[in-house]
């Protein structure tokens, strides 16, 4: 989750949206991202998405082995993503500024922990109180 | 739908996965993609999401106007895309090669339309006999 933080405070230090996520396989990340929507102009590039795309094509196996960890609860479209290859774990910093789809990752036998870290938490609502209407923007409202 | 199969041809020419999508609002195509797994290595850009993309930071009035059109029933995560920035209507080319989460959009309010298409799966179909290692790795198998 270390790694996770690291990824939000360096969007946020580009003026981007603080959040942050790592993909590990076997105890070692194989894959870091941050939001992309300001530094990129990306509708895509959320935190878990960049970290997939970083990661690159790998075999399936290696997705079944993986956790995914994030800042923040992940939307439809990051959860789908998991959901599509098949990513057993999820590690969420917190889930209090926005929640996304953890009953839905859970129906679907994906292992869901919530941290409810505090550091996430006051990142990601200190941006939201500063830019509501870039923060709407991102999760689609 | 005929814009969405020439996105997929493009593809399918570059010899990359033939599945195409274009994004519509009020008549009028917005964006359009295609799957590039094969030219980008990408693991993100589904025909879908490339569409997304490539239609760029929009208000989330606009989505809410919007009918994706896709060659093939949407996975996981292009669903998840599509509840996320709360499209209203997907239309879908065929869903004999594979079925995405269809029952989850209409669970979430959204209209489907699935047109069985003979083209969509013809092209499809065919790239799954040739490249059955690849078309599985981009469904996450």
């Amino acid at each position: 989750m270390e790694a996770a933080i690291e990824e939000a405070r360096t969007s946020q230090a580009q003026g981007g949206i603080p959040i942050g996520s790592v993909l590990v396989h076997s105890g070692e990340i194989i894959g870091r991202g941050r939001n992309r929507r300001v530094q990129r102009g990306s509708v895509i590039l959320h935190g878990e998405m960049d970290a997939l795309e970083n990661t690159g094509r790998r075999p399936a196996a290696v997705y079944r082995e993986c956790v995914l960890y994030t800042t923040l609860s992940p939307c439809a479209m990051c959860s789908g993503a998991v959901v599509l290859y098949g990513i057993p774990k999820v590690v969420i910093g917190e889930n209090r500024n926005f929640t996304g789809e953890e009953e839905w990752l859970r129906s679907r036998g994906v292992e869901v922990e919530i941290q409810r870290d505090a550091t996430c938490v006051g990142m990601l609502s200190r941006f939201i109180r500063e830019q509501p209407m870039l923060w709407n923007e991102d999760i689609g409202k």
